[in-house]
């Protein structure tokens, strides 16, 4: 990890314009989102720059009839956070609000943050003190976001699919040949959620065979989709949930597969369910951990990204998980009995994949 | 206005990660104020680096009882917005964190933002898109922010008048010279609020008399506050609601004065108020016009701090005003027979003064 060891290389004046801009930053977050969502970033891309009139009468045109003092206040924001730059009254686009039109990791962490995070995020203080997701209580009386998933308004439902997608997808082709690279005869998907990795491993390998350990009710999902996809023989449930003070595990399988699933528990349930796991395990059987470890991604702010979702996991998912420094999986690893013999970082945007056997 | 006016120089790297900023900005502004709430930036500043055991330790002492979770989340999130930097495992305050901590000026629009537009500013679109404050629906059911002040939950009220006073203190000293350089003897202070200017300016002029004219609640807190600093025979009371359609005016003063006062209007609402204000007026009379336009700001981080402000006049405060650009405050000027004599920018903070008189 070659970032945030030595102080930023930063004038006084520059630290105090980045003060200010986290004073603001709720706001700009907002003003890019409203610039975003009105088309109007859309609109100067396309024309190649316009004025505040020339917009109005496109979203006009278009059904949305933002006032001209609306328009003025956001293409006014879009200057101050170098989304736009001016020549006389023509705005144009300048490099960030490119990336912000047209990166896809932008846009999902955007709307994701505003439709997932950002009411919650109120409550961050009280999170933090209570170690429960006290910004949860935006969407109801629960006690994590899981079981809340289903039920939560399409928009918000919407941006957490595709939030949790967008970072496990970019992964699955490079992890295939890796996990499946001894042909398993039995791959354990433990908490397996909707089945996306289990129907992966059935088409990439004809005669394997999958179990996914899950709570009830995803299982149900899962079910229904594996069905559907024809893998109805050779993807089996096992219901359990892993919490419980001695869950009841599939035994002796070739691989256990754990992905982007450890960092939903606190150090202690981890330590706990690896425990069971190394139970369960015979001496042939692999375990492998996929994560997102903050120290171990490519550059510092992929691991902005990752650490800002940690909060996320605080004040909205649980209260006491998070994106992890690799080095507590290690210790964990190490303390439960278990030992990694390899491991390989940078997969998809930023995973790492532990494989694990028993010591 | 030396600023936006260009593309920014910054690679393209550079600039992708400022649209990831953006992205998590919510997150990483409430990561900021726990960081600053729970006095973490400070243990750091006050030992010069610690480890999180040690800041746990101190918390621990000072009856904050943060878990190592939540201070681990909190400084690695630290880290990544650049407020710190670490030498193994002992964090230590950067240059942004600095001025985070000690800056009265990020402090106060950080707290502003937080207890008066966080939670309002999630309703951006809806207010943009109605030209109402929807934002503050967060605070009960009324049409603006002004008549809600009283009766905001007590840290919003605290924050709200600090972020006012902040900005205004700063400029008294440099305006009472200059407003009252001809030693006039009646001036009437439109929209006088709490009546601060009233006797700052009672203060420095012996003989001067002064009318505020404002709604009759706020005349109410004025006079108390007046006739406590023993003003009362020199400050007098006009209620008037300067929208109505012909409002009752204070006829031939030396000086009208109106102070941050007209970017709580919209521009139609502003025309008529200068109107009725040049119909009062005398052929000798001042009209002083103190404000904040974002394109006289001494910089690109003051415009920022300006231009952000007006998304808390369209989400908050009356959705439809704004801080406006000086070129706006010309043409109106112009428009209701007035012309401007002379204007003086950069007093306190980023204000300008306008002297106007009848055409």
């Amino acid at each position: 990890m070659p970032f945030y060891s030595q102080p930023k290389a930063l004038h006084a004046f520059d630290a105090k314009s980045e003060a200010q801009k986290i004073a603001f930053a709720p706001i700009s977050f907002q003003a890019a989102r409203c610039l975003l969502r009105f088309g109007i970033l859309d609109a100067l891309d396309q024309t190649g720059g316009a004025s505040a009139a020339d917009i109005h009468q496109k979203l006009q045109l278009a059904g949305e009839p933002l006032s001209l003092y609306a328009i003025g206040v956001l293409l006014d924001m879009g200057l101050s956070m170098g989304l736009l730059w001016h020549e006389k009254d023509k705005y144009q686009l300048d490099k960030t609000g490119h990336f912000l039109l047209h990166d896809g990791m932008s846009r999902t962490n955007l709307e994701f943050v505003h439709h997932i995070c950002y009411q919650g995020m109120f409550k961050l203080e009280e999170s933090l003190l209570s170690g429960t997701p006290a910004g949860l209580s935006q969407f109801g009386d629960w006690d994590t976001l899981y079981p809340a998933l289903s039920s939560l308004p399409l928009a918000a439902k919407e941006s957490w699919f595709a939030f949790d997608h967008f970072y496990s997808d970019h992964a699955f082709d490079s992890l295939l040949p890796l996990v499946l690279a001894d042909k398993p005869a039995h791959l354990v998907d433990i908490g397996g959620n909707t089945g996306k990795w289990a129907r992966a491993c059935c088409s990439y390998q004809p005669n394997l065979r999958v179990t996914i350990m899950d709570l009830p009710q995803q299982l149900a999902l899962a079910n229904e989709a594996c069905t559907a996809a024809g893998f109805a023989e050779r993807i089996h449930y096992h219901p359990v949930d892993l919490l419980d003070e001695a869950p009841r595990f599939v035994k002796g399988a070739d691989v256990y597969w754990m992905s982007q699933f450890l960092d939903c528990f606190s150090e202690a349930q981890i330590r706990a369910v690896l425990s069971h796991t190394r139970e369960a395990m015979g001496r042939e059987s692999r375990l492998y951990i996929l994560e997102t470890f903050w120290d171990k991604q490519p550059n510092e702010t992929a691991a902005y990204c990752v650490n800002a979702t940690s909060l996320y996991f605080t004040a909205i998912a649980n209260g006491n998980s998070r994106m992890y420094h690799s080095s507590v999986f290690e210790r964990l690893i190490a303390e439960t009995g278990l030992s990694i013999s390899w491991q390989k970082h940078n997969i998809g945007l930023g995973h790492t994949l532990l494989c694990c056997e028993i010591k």
